[in-house]
């Protein structure tokens, strides 16, 4: 099956500048995949040319006028930039010409126009922003990120069930296990929501492992974490600024005199095996679960090698079938959404 | 002045095998500081003999007949075991015969014990765990870790106030930077509670920068970072999650191979001394602010090493009269609590 992914070719810190090389590597990589590059076609051509590259069959341009920037407010993208990369990208998901939709733009103003063009699959109450992350097992799929600042318990179940059939579906885990988020691993911890959530997530049909704590996450613990977005985006965002502390401090301990320079010199290739193991950006790309639509955002600074991985991560969802995976799961522990309308 | 501290001496994974060596060697390092070690009196004779040490005007055991159990539920420790070393070791700073008190025993029963013997300080509702944390700038306190899960616009305002108090005290900074923990730098982000939060310490003669993110944290972007308990825990645990990755993922690199085992060696004094930089047992010690006496928690699984660190916290806070200036604060911000109430 060939897959069309539309990029919003004009998204993140650097635009044009890392999508298109993106692109063209993806493709040369990636034979059964299309891609549409959604954007100022002027800027477009420009950056092709300068990669010695053409529009063909598996690569074009689709023209769009505007663009949103960076710290534009989501609801004001929405109603003004109707013609925006952005937009016309998801737009292209909803008239069938592409199977998936990746942006390195502003989250919040993605999350806005990707529900309003491609709405929500039957039963979900709100997307969620959902990222695989290293964990000291393999990886960890952790919902939500940030999109929905306060959630109710029946939410962070769907979370659990989103969740659960991305990493099965993408990793090939039959019945991966799930956790919700906690401060003890005792059922009376927490507050209400997340007592409530454990309720619902005890009698779903997921593979439910109780309450999981901030450590569980890099432990590897469980397949799945569920939380708020709220929590979700400050473990996230503490880690990031943990890892920089880290890398940091180790860096300047190499650097600190002759001796530790050598030992650095001789060191070098241990340590870059270590920073590839642990590099963000091999994980860089998540999903917002929940549309109608495959829908990866990208990191807003991601360079050509970690938008590739965001690519990456589109088609995987794509090829897996996880909407429909997820509007099945959502149907048979809600009944009353058929699947049906899921695909 | 003499400073006089008493120790839950069972408290902990180690109970006197850590707190009772820990107690010698500080006070050997500290002159003008005695101490009491609270327990049973014959494992804690057994512990000093043990180490060739005896009794003597700087240092007396104070007997309790009950331990509370790391996994005891904290309502039973309190209702059930009122000679727990825990709980007259707090007695010790009512009684006027201690100024502060350390435990590496169970959180939730050390905060319920010290709220019911000690009670809170005028103005304060509930008291909060506050801990130092390394930063890319030093070091940067955060609170609430765990106390409370759920917390009112005025709590998150009163942490603030003592947060900066202890900053100030402690660490001899006149006018500390405090941000409030939210998913968003604009004043507009996060839940209703943060936002009315954000507006309590905008109007308070703090030194409030505004909201701060997950990775400010660790950049040191402010001296204090506000929370609740939940998010704090959660994001003190994700650190915990992570750090312990790392640094697996690090020793692993470095046996890999023949090569990689030689460049360890050779390295060797460099990773030590970035593993002493990040060391969490320097930072051992988390205070239990708001209370009418200095608590000090102590992680459970603390080394002789890391809970001198504790000790050491708890000296300094009595020094520097922490809770006199909380209580000043307190009653500056919040005018109908008097501070002569404090002391």
């Amino acid at each position: 099956m060939d897959i069309t992914v539309a990029i919003d070719a004009m998204g993140g810190d650097h635009g044009p500048h890392v999508t298109v090389p993106a692109a063209l590597k993806f493709l040369s990589e990636n034979p059964e995949v299309n891609i549409i590059l959604v954007g100022l076609q002027d800027a477009l051509e420009v950056e092709l040319k300068a990669h010695r590259a053409t529009i063909g069959p598996r690569l074009r341009i689709h023209h769009a006028s505007e663009v949103v920037a960076m710290d534009e407010s989501p609801a004001l993208a929405l109603k003004s930039k109707k013609d925006s990369s952005m937009r016309v990208a998801a737009n292209l998901i909803k008239t069938g010409e592409a199977h998936a939709c990746v942006s390195a733009g502003n989250t919040g103003a993605l999350m806005a126009i990707s529900r309003f063009v491609l709405k929500t699959l039957p039963g979900i109450e709100r997307p969620a922003i959902a990222k695989l992350m290293p964990s000291m097992r393999g990886s960890v799929c952790m919902l939500d990120l940030g999109a929905n600042v306060d959630c109710s318990p029946e939410q962070l179940l769907q979370f659990g069930i989103m969740g659960a059939m991305l990493v099965s579906a993408v990793h090939h885990k039959s019945n991966p296990t799930v956790g919700l988020l906690n401060i003890g691993s005792e059922e009376i911890k927490g507050n209400e929501v997340v007592k409530q959530a454990g309720e619902l997530l005890r009698k779903s049909g997921l593979n439910y492992a109780g309450n999981v704590e901030g450590n569980d996450i890099y432990l590897g613990t469980t397949d799945v974490v569920v939380c708020d977005g709220f929590t979700g985006n400050v473990a996230l965002k503490t880690s990031e600024g943990l890892a920089k502390m880290v890398g940091t401090f180790l860096s300047e301990e190499f650097k600190r005199n002759v001796y530790s320079k050598l030992a650095g010199v001789i060191a070098f290739p241990v340590l870059q095996s270590f920073k590839d193991r642990v590099d963000s950006r091999r994980y860089n790309g998540a999903s917002l679960l929940g549309l109608r639509g495959v829908v990866v955002k990208s990191h807003g600074g991601a360079d050509e090698f970690a938008f590739r991985y965001a690519l990456g991560q589109a088609v995987e969802e794509v090829r897996n079938k996880v909407l429909h995976r997820i509007a099945e799961k959502i149907a048979e522990q809600i009944p009353s959404h058929p699947p049906e309308a899921a695909d």
